[in-house]
């Protein structure tokens, strides 16, 4: 125990020791029944005399705050010990350069306060609220058992080797089986044109590091994943929102900003996109690429639910249909499998990923081997395409139960995308409905879900919610939208609602 | 299996999947023994006819590249596939957006050029050579055992809480087994004044950041961690290099940059400074978090060998005696446990600890909280504790082998520091040597360590180089001292090599 003591100070060494072991006592830093440290070791430790501990340890019992055992030690009493407020601790002042007269006010980065600025909702409600905003897999399909077996079996064979920083561009036995993953996407990579990183956030942060200097802009979709705004906010970089349209980004609107220089990197989701589900076609992404090739300017592809379609047949990858090298491309295991183990990957050319790779090692060295590993395993061993299928099936039911439930309970007016994949249902409501307006009364009323605004960079009003079926089983996603249906009649003007003639509207995405 | 197919195109559909499919097996993409998709399943996957298909899997049969089982299916085969020069696979062209006329040559940011510009040294040796230069723990001494029942412990109590992407601010279990150990280290801080990070290069990153707008300069140490520079230089800031005394960083240049508004953050290492071992007394640390709170700077005080003590009496962290609030403290468990779990973390003033954590999300959302939880649980069940113990008493053997093959073998006149915990030493050898120039002769002489160069932000020539004790034995240590000894004697101009006067000396620090 390494207590702070001012020895030139007016206060005695004992009661220094007294009010560093009672504030810890009290704060519940020292838990009830924790052992204090011999007389004799504590008072070599601090360089003092053992009767000056003796003389503290004293104190603290008459306090009624340890109790003496002979021959076995000091104690804590198990009285139960609170949490004490910040202000308690603060209170402390043993050997401390004090200055109280001059508290240090910090002064954060530009971009830290702007990170800081980003709109926060609590999405947290009692347990009875069907919980529609959360983007994160099922808990309980997690192959939590198959992944113990994986990282018990990954630390038994090479232990040693999975527990070092490990090579930053990943684990080469992941970044193997990745390349036989992306091959079946119609992606031809080498495992060196891959790296590793914690989740695709990483990535993201990551790649638009590489191609962008601070007060840079990067395009992106509008509605876009509010987590990659927060990156570019956190690199310096500014958001250019792009219109989405039904078939994915406008592609004039890119042109149009590409052509003026108006951006150094372009943020893109083909495949489920966030928030809307939106899936492109073969012409949307030749042209995407084409604009981006004839510009010169990287496309950053995020492909963060690749592994969940439920239907229909996919079309390539932007990266799968790129020769001239212009796009980067980021996958997670973090929404087909689980999130916890923080591993997504960046391929690119060979060029980029080394580059990529040197940013990686600033931001945390490497990626822990021993997840990567344990993940491999899971894909080597055949657990992860079953999972697939089981996950698959079950969100083939999801997204049934939900499309069932928006044409019934939406007040009419509204509209839903129908993805063949991926968590994610955007809904418009009727105007003049504000879904940020409406989230307090919805979650009052038992249904959370994600208001539109938090989608936009702009930060504008929006009509549109993102529902996602992830977490929710088939009837608590139906009385979920029932209860949103309500909400939402509840608060249209009365002639809106009692308008019946226009149906609920859904499009194939 | 998603082969990316150009309809419109002179090439046949049929030659497209061929040509597909034989450059992932030349590459190795698809492995000896991997099976081809059943034809009905690719066909309806790419939506074109079986027999294009059949078409295509019998011409790769009369390549020799697959051979067909009747009712098992097609399998690649065994022969020796090779991975494919990175030319090779981008010969593929099938349905991309080809423009081969106009590849796309990536332009990268100016942070990223300049981390890429950083020297980068070849410390990979054969396996003789005595690797003096990593500072990273022992494999043979990692519980390895230990981490793996942790693991299965934590998944089988709350599986899948764990992997859940979890609190960005980090698990509570882990966060309050640190406030118990640091209220040891005299660090009054509660749970909430903390952040667990992915090792501590993450927390430096974030730091920087939270205080650092781009072209903005912190104060280091010179010479100092190569990883925090390249970390700054990654963020678009600047390292301002303060000279490094044996009593630790020069105070008085520390007060003159601060007075002239020269640093917005300072960097420092006062215990077990890497790389000179130094660790600063009490009073310097008094002096130095005063001069910080007069000119109100943050400082960022980097402990990341706290545990690895093994002498002499520890002078409190810089955080211990903070009372302004103006020190962010960094911590790991990559050196005194092993760095393959990536966890380290930062601890603060709430206000500022909430203020990385919205960084933090956008660096990762968060660090795996089954690690995490398995950390929490080797420090709960006493095998960390366990550990240091070991540790420590591997570690005294191996500095006091350090200590007296330098003092036996060096040249005459050179120095080095003898730390009281921690893996490196740092030696100074007569002038006019340049260990970097050294550096070649000794790894082919057989022995490894960093040249002092790569310790300083502005790159100037160094005499001095960082021998770690981490990796070897004793023995190996001492064998590896006697060469290192050899190789500075035959580099040093003859008459300097026989002045025979002057000791080595050493210092304690």
């Amino acid at each position: 125990m390494l207590i702070p003591l001012e020895r030139r100070g007016a206060r005695p060494v004992f009661r220094q020791i007294v009010d560093y072991l009672r504030r810890a006592i009290e704060a519940g830093r020292l838990a009830p029944g924790a052992r204090l440290q011999p007389i004799r070791l504590l008072a070599r430790e601090l360089g003092v005399n053992r009767e000056t501990v003796a003389d503290a340890y004293r104190e603290l019992e008459a306090l009624g705050l340890t109790e003496s055992h002979v021959g076995r030690g000091t104690f804590v009493t198990a009285a139960r010990a609170t949490l004490a407020p910040r202000a308690a601790v603060a209170a402390g002042d043993a050997g401390a350069v004090a200055l109280a007269e001059r508290p240090f006010t910090p002064l954060f980065s530009r971009a830290a306060d702007a990170v800081a600025a980003l709109p926060v909702l609590d999405f947290a409600s009692d347990a009875r609220a069907v919980r529609l905003d959360r983007v994160v897999p099922d808990a309980q399909l997690y192959p939590v058992d198959e992944f113990r077996k994986a990282l018990a079996r990954v630390l038994a064979r090479g232990g040693r080797r999975v527990l070092d920083y490990g090579d930053p561009h990943g684990d080469e036995s992941l970044r193997r089986v990745l390349v036989e993953r992306l091959t079946a996407y119609g992606i031809e990579a080498h495992h060196e044109e891959i790296v590793v990183t914690g989740g695709s956030t990483q990535a993201l942060a990551i790649t638009a590091r590489l191609f962008c200097d601070p007060g840079d802009a990067v395009a992106v979709e509008s509605p876009t994943y509010p987590g990659a705004h927060a990156a570019l906010l956190a690199a310096g970089l500014r958001a250019a929102p792009l219109p989405m349209t039904d078939a994915g980004l406008d592609l004039d609107a890119l042109d149009a900003l590409l052509a003026r220089g108006g951006a150094r990197l372009v943020y893109t989701m083909p495949t489920f996109h966030n928030p809307t589900g939106i899936a492109t076609g073969l012409e949307h992404r030749r042209r995407l690429l084409e604009i981006a090739v004839k510009h010169g300017v990287p496309v950053l592809e995020d492909d963060f639910e690749k592994d969940l379609r439920v239907r229909g047949r996919a079309a390539p990858p932007l990266k799968a249909l790129d020769r001239a090298g212009n796009v980067v491309y980021v996958g997670t295991f973090s929404k087909a499998l689980f999130p916890g183990a923080r591993v997504g990957w960046i391929v690119g050319a060979r060029r980029t990923v080394d580059a990529a790779t040197a940013l990686k090692r600033t931001f945390d060295l490497t990626t822990s081997p021993v997840l990567q590993a344990a993940l491999a395993q899971l894909c080597t061993s055949g657990v992860y395409d079953r999972h697939l299928r089981r996950v698959a099936k079950e969100l083939e039911r999801r997204l049934g139960a939900a499309f069932t439930a928006l044409e019934e309970r939406l007040p009419s007016g509204s509209t839903f995308t129908r993805p063949e994949g991926g968590f994610a249902v955007w809904v418009t409501l009727p105007q003049p409905l504000d879904t940020m307006a409406l989230f307090p009364a919805a979650k009052q009323a038992g249904v959370v879900y994600t208001p539109g605004q938090l989608f936009h960079v702009d930060g504008r009003r929006s009509s549109s919610l993102r529902l996602s079926v992830a977490q929710c089983q088939p009837d608590e996603i139906a009385r979920g939208i029932r209860v949103l249906g309500e909400v939402a009649r509840a608060a249209l003007p009365a002639r809106a609602s009692r308008r019946g003639g226009r149906a609920v509207a859904s499009v194939h995405v």
